[in-house]
């Protein structure tokens, strides 16, 4: 048996070890061979191939980023592109079926795959935004949120030395996990995620009521976060609150948005990148190492067009056709959970 | 509602976050008062009492220990002692129920105090080993681990630049858990667990096998780990390999026996108390964060006798007497599924 | 003795273990009592003053930020300013002392307080940017530069994952020791500092030379640094290399125009108050705890006007007039010595 | 030119990106060839040579341990050894200077073998320790003490939420510096190191004043660490307090003797290897850069028999026969600074 493993999309924490647990499992228990594919899919459709033994993924398990690169490429377009082409490139190289480990766009695409062309391939999913609800918790969240929350810790103590209020840009486009972890980990005054717009008077709000018990305010939002006003939009169409033209992101948008109505003096910051790279955590080393072990289980069981998951502590199946579409966001309640520590 | 609090047992990193979550939870949501009881069930029946107002609160998410102190002393000895006791000093304080966070002992004695004395008591379970059978996971456990895996890659340089093997002992006295996580996150070679006898030779096997390949051995070993062989009776009766008398712990029994059987030099290296101290991580804030919410929201519900716990990704209440009584030890499966990577 | 403390300016790690060092020195060696001016000189100015008994200090040299606050505010402006009130304040509360612990600017107004006023006055050099050239290094530059190589390591793994180009925004305004060693220590492929302006053609020059050995390129630049050509001047009138107005940073201007110019694709991450906040490095703090010791003694010994610094491994002093005015800018030496390492 | 490398002795956070720096400058400035001697001396007498291309140095700045390993091997002894057989070897691979990274002993054959033997040999000074006077500071020192200060951290909440003394074991042979530093740093009520023994009863001293002021001690001790009265002489022939026969060290025989007397629950942590192993902290990465830069300039000037050191911000050489035999021992001016802040 010879699997092909290739990661694609955005990078995160955990895709190393996923690799090393995949070709450690498939080499000692399965007698499995591993290629990788270079660049995500588009090794696939341009055939960039290289071997994967066994020496090659040691020390993986602690080490960021992906050793196979990773790219955006759409493996239904271009030349060497869509199933029957795919198929012959695995033909030609003897390899028997893939591993996929990617978001929500690999997945589909892995599941395209299996139904359109007959391909053999599993998925391993990877968000680093916790945004898929097949699993409870994907490899790199937890990462990511530990860097948020070393991030907010520090910038407290900044906001506390000078009476300021601390706006940390965390990661999250469409649901707000990270910043409802990190935000309550940190001890945040705010945490603004996409699933819940709010007004800048709210926040503000919660901004004073911070600095009338005499200290200083930190707000957590996540990069997607809509304000729900007038000025916002106004905002959201180019000018800032000084009617400055207006390229950054939330958080430089609302720092002097408060700033400007409450008299406190704030700031912004913006993590962004070093949340997604270096060494993984503990947890995400032993989860995406599981995740790898499993696939090449789902891979011997020819369990094609399914993915691997977390459920509770035990890893799991479910059929990616299932698995896609459904944006895990974050439930009313865990917002109403956080929220009694608003203010 | 006044409500009490206790720390009890070993200290375990996200105790302050549970003290701070319940505060903060019963004094917004509930209009509840808050006092600790200092040193455990010794501020119970010694009626050591402190207040807990929201300010005293304030920052304990990411600090480590316990504000309120602990001890080992237990409700039902000594004078104060005794449900009567107990309740007359809750009457005297107007204290209406008790929210006592400890291990297996605490809420055996937890759940006794509400059968046989009809004290209002609610539970939750504290146990860095994660032991307990009624929870997913139990906070500190992850912190532990990642304290655990840091030190891994350390020793694993060493290792390497001298060719030695390296045994890591870690906590774990009747379940392997922390060896288990920490031991696949580190990528050791052997995890030597309570739940998993093993002979030394079985043992030097794996650490010769990874010598042969051209590496230099990692083993993690809990310290409740037994070795099976006869050898090993012989020094578990105070002598060591070399006929010394031996005082220490597990890893200070294996690393002479693995050199003197393999030739290998071999250091060990015990963690102990760092495990246990220090700023939770990310993860176990929001767990103890939640789980002290949740206590304050079962204190509200009168479900005395209950405990919180994680199911999956929600907080969830159990009976403390079906809770307790059950050791959560590494089921085979995971075992098997981490043996892939010895040797 | 009774002596005042106070910080000014911008945070920095150490600030709190630069006020235990002086309380414990001074209350154990030399029975001195402390207060705490809040904010900076405006505690001063402002009379805002509160007791600094040793046990408020407890626990300080770990804990970032300053527990005293800190403002910009001058002593020489408005009401209750200048050496006379400054002078009859001090009277007022029976203060023999002043430590003013602060950058240039604060130095530089405790000086002119000594020399116009008479005010006893000693200093302790604050800057994170290390650019104060009467001491081998100041208090919160190593944690700052810990900070910023931590990051710079996780954002090499993202810049290998895609192929990326990483831009790192570090402080410093006007001279660049932390991107210097930062840079260093994390492997940069081009260091960018104000004390050598560059074009944005050499810059690519390294940029792709990185490339052309499968590399991905990781640039560090402090905040101050300029470009010397025509486009950069360009951009700096306010709009980017896509003719967009601009309001950021250094690392945004940069990135797109790299991207532009090499096809590579480009990523900028501003570290921004991250770098100045937190827990001090262990380094920091012997230092600061150090420099606060220090600080004391000169007060006992009447030092008027002298700052203490760090020469080699020893603490000494200096005037104040001599050690300000003189910025600390990295030598063409070392810039030489690390330019070895570009490209 | 063609330039050997070789690592001996313990282990030290740096030692890699010495290596790093070495082949850097010499392949970039001065056209130098590199290859490694694997096993310290002994890749020397046993003519174990590995080339060491620019590439294999990729990323080693932030790697701990050493590529090139290391052992204890004298190039005095055995078959291979002696400067003849020394020189006849480095003629056969065409091999023009050694640069040799070590502690005293090192530096000392080294010294001999220019001496004796003419040898083309500088050195490069490593002692995680700080024992060698010729330099200010050694890289892997910043690193081992940031370390054994987090540890200290975690320490304290554990002897904070139980009461207990925390006796901390870390490095430190012959000189106390690891223990000063990180002492400082944590916060530790009393620091013992080898250049300053103690009564026990002076201990128990401060650990009852910590006590009596309502906290929880933390002492710190480096293994060389003397008692000096007579209890302690005989504990050292081999019977602990309780008259168990005992095999451990010092921080295993204090914990107990403070317990006994002061009635104060106590335990030991001993740190051991976690001190030595990982990655180096930035400050040791840029010095170790620094070293390994400047001994290859070193070599380029024919300096034969020198060694590179630290000198306030600057690298300079000194003759390795003048910069050994003298230890590095902890002045008592800073022993007594330190001082102040005990009990």
């Amino acid at each position: 048996m010879k699997i092909g493993i290739l990661t694609s999309g955005g990078d995160c924490p955990g895709l190393n070890a996923v690799i090393r647990g995949a070709v450690l499992r498939g080499v000692i228990s399965h007698e499995a061979e591993f290629v990788g594919f270079r660049w995500g899919w588009r090794g696939v459709v341009q055939g960039d191939i290289v071997p994967l033994p066994r020496q090659e993924v040691r020390g993986l398990s602690r080490q960021g980023g992906t050793i196979l690169h990773s790219s955006r490429t759409n493996p239904f377009e271009g030349e060497g592109g869509g199933p029957e082409n795919i198929q012959r490139m695995l033909d030609e190289n003897g390899i028997d079926a893939i591993i996929a480990i990617g978001g929500e766009g690999t997945l589909t695409a892995a599941r395209r795959l299996v139904d359109e062309g007959g391909i053999n391939v599993v998925g391993v999913p990877k968000t680093i935004d916790n945004d898929l609800a097949a699993t409870d918790y994907s490899f790199g969240f937890d990462t990511a949120v530990e860097i948020a929350t070393e991030a907010i810790d520090r910038l407290r103590t900044t906001a506390d030395s000078h009476g300021r209020c601390m706006v940390v840009e965390v990661m999250g486009r469409h649901v707000g996990w990270i910043a409802l972890h990190s935000g309550m980990a940190g001890g945040a005054h705010a945490i603004l995620i996409p699933e819940q717009p709010m007004s800048i008077d709210e926040i503000c709000h919660y901004v004073e009521s911070v600095r009338d018990r005499g200290r200083a305010p930190v707000i957590v939002v996540a990069e997607g976060f809509k304000l729900t006003d007038m000025e916002a939009e106004h905002s959201h169409k180019g000018l800032d609150a000084f009617n400055r033209p207006r390229l950054g992101g939330i958080a430089e948008l609302l720092a002097p948005m408060i700033e400007a109505r409450t008299g406190i003096e704030s700031r912004d910051t913006v993590l962004g990148h070093i949340q997604r790279g270096g060494a993984p955590s503990a947890y995400d080393r032993v989860l995406a190492t599981r995740l790898g072990m499993a696939a090449v289980d789902a891979v011997k069981d020819q369990a094609w067009g399914e993915m691997v998951t977390l459920r509770g502590t035990d890893i799991a199946r479910v059929s990616i056709r299932e698995a896609t579409g459904n944006l895990n966001t974050v439930p009313q309640s865990r917002y109403d959970e956080a929220r009694v520590l608003f203010g």
